[in-house]
C-alpha cells in the first residue's frame, strides 16, 4: 500500500529512491497485531524530526498497517516514509508531500530455533562510519550492512559484528549487541553510528526488573572477549544467545535465559503488543 | 525509462529504495550528446563493482540514453543502477537482476552566469563519516549530502564545503573542492569519503597543460584560509571561481580563469563529449 492506495510501484523521482532520504521500520506481526506499535512509531517519528521529513500521522498508519496485514495471522510489517519527490538536487525543500510505503512480507524461517540453541557470529571487515546527525535512527542509507552482510554466505553463521573506525563495537549487521560480565549488562553508546533498536530499549528495561545493572558505554573487541554472556537483540528475533563470535565460545547463560523468559511474558501480556 | 521501457515507477522492492543499494551518474548533454560519456560510464561500472552489481552493458546504457535524450539539445541525464529486487534483509544475493533508471532533467537555471561572476560558499556543520569501502563512488546513500544542503536557504549561497570528523576538508554538497597557492593545485584526498568526481578528474589532467604541479592530500580550514584561490567542479557546473568562503574573499585568479579556459577548450572539441 501507497500513499493509502493498494499499489506496489512508486516514482522514480522520490528521494528515497534517489538519496535514500527516509526512514523505515521492521515490525514483529503475531496473533494479527503490530508488536511494539507505539515504540516504533515513535522511533519512526523521531527519525522524521532528525531528518525534517513531515511526520505521517499515527492514526492513519495504524489505519492502513491493519488493512495490510488484515487476516495475517504471523509476519512482519514494513513502514517506510520518504522526503517523496522535490526538484532536482539535495536540498530537502519544504514542499514535498512524504511517501508512505506499508509492505506485509512473510516471517524469516529462522528467528524460532536460534532462541534456544544459540548463534554463531562473525566479526565484519567493514567499518560503520560516525554520523551522529544520523546515529540511532532507521534512515534509508544502508550500504554499510548491505557490504557487510555480504562479506559471508555460510548459512551456520547468523550475524556479523560491527566496529566503527576507532574500533568499537556497535552492533549486528540487523541486531543489537549486548554483553554481560560479572552480572552487568552492557551495551555500545550508539551517539556516533548505529541503529537504536526497540528491543535493545525493551531489553535495558527489563534489566531493571532481573535486576541487574546496565552500562551504555565504548565496548571493544576486550569487552567482548572478557564477556561471560553475549546477546543479540531486534525486533523479530526477539533475543539470540550467542554461542561464539570467531572462535570464542560463550555459553547461553542464566541472565540471557532470564531475559528471554522476561521477554516472552511480556509478550504474552496482550497489552503489551500496542505499547 | 526503466530497464528499456518507457515508464517511471519502480518496485517499493527495490533496493535502490530500501537500502539505497546502487549508484548513479548525473551527465551533462549538451548539443545532444552526453558529455564525458566514457569517464561516466568507468565510474558508475567502478561503483557497480565495488557494491557487487552486475555491470549493464555500455553499449546497451547508451542506446537507452540516445532514445532518453532525443531531440533535446541540453539537458541532464541522470543514469541510476540499483541491485535489484531480491528477498528481504540486508544480504546482496547473487540472483537479483538489477534495475537501469535513465531520466531526463531540466539544465540547472544558474550555472553559466557562476562561471564568470563566481560563487560564495558557506561551511556545514555537517560532517562526512568516513567509509573506505563507499568513498568514491557515486552511492545512493546520500543523507549526509541532503542533511548538509539542509542547513542553507539563502540563494546568494551557492555551495557548502564538508569537512570530515577529523577536520579534514572533503568536498562540496554537489562539487568537488581545488584550493591554489604559490600556483600549485591541490584538491582533498578522497581514500575514506567523498565523491571523486569526473570534473575533478578532468580538472587535475588540465593541470598538467597549465602546467601547474598538483597535490592529492589532506587538506584543512588552514589550507583553505591560505588559499590564494578557490574553486569547485562537477559535470555540470563545470568550473566555479569562489569569491568568498564565510566572511573570507577570494578572487577568481589567473589560475582558475586559465582552467576555464582549457575547459572549454575541451568541451569545444566534439570528440570529447564521449570520452
Amino acid at each position: 500500500m501507497i500513499n493509502g492506495q493498494a499499489a506496489d510501484g512508486i516514482s522514480s523521482l522520490d528521494r528515497g529512491l534517489l538519496y535514500g532520504d527516509g526512514v523505515f521500520e521492521s515490525i514483529g506481526v503475531e496473533a494479527g497485531q503490530p508488536r511494539f506499535w507505539l515504540r516504533h512509531l515513535a522511533r519512526l517519528a523521531a527519525g522524521c524530526e532528525r531528518l525534517g521529513i513531515p511526520q505521517p500521522e499515527g492514526e492513519r498508519l495504524l489505519e492502513e498497517s491493519r488493512l495490510v496485514i488484515s487476516g495475517v495471522n504471523r509476519g512482519v510489517l514494513k513502514i517506510i516514509v520518504t522526503r517523496g519527490c522535490t526538484g532536482r538536487g539535495y536540498r530537502p525543500t519544504n514542499d514535498a508531500i512524504p511517501t508512505r510505503i506499508i509492505q506485509l512480507h512473510p516471517w524469516p524461517d529462522d528467528t524460532g530455533t536460534c532462541h534456544g540453541s544459540g548463534v554463531r557470529v562473525r566479526l565484519c571487515r567493514q567499518r560503520l562510519g560516525h554520523n551522529p546527525a544520523l546515529a540511532g535512527i532507521k534512515h534509508l542509507n544502508r550500504l554499510e550492512q548491505v557490504l557487510a552482510r555480504g562479506e559471508w554466505a555460510d548459512p551456520g553463521i547468523h550475524e556479523g559484528l560491527l566496529l566503527d573506525g576507532h574500533g568499537c563495537l556497535v552492533e549486528g549487521t540487523m541486531s543489537n549487541l549486548f554483553l554481560i560480565r560479572d552480572r552487568v549488562l552492557m551495551t555500545p553508546d550508539l551517539s556516533r553510528c548505529g541503529v537504536a533498536g526497540i528491543l535493545r530499549t525493551v531489553v535495558m528495561e527489563l534489566a531493571a526488573k532481573v535486576p541487574m545493572p546496565l552500562q551504555i558505554r565504548a565496548l571493544g573487541l576486550d569487552d567482548l572477549r572478557g564477556a561471560d554472556e553475549v546477546f543479540l537483540t531486534n525486533s523479530l528475533i526477539g533475543i539470540w544467545p550467542v554461542i561464539a563470535v570467531e572462535d570464542r565460545p560463550y555459553r547461553r547463560g542464566t541472565l540471557t535465559c532470564r531475559l528471554q523468559e522476561l521477554l516472552k511474558d511480556l509478550s504474552s501480556d496482550g497489552d503489551a503488543w500496542l505499547n
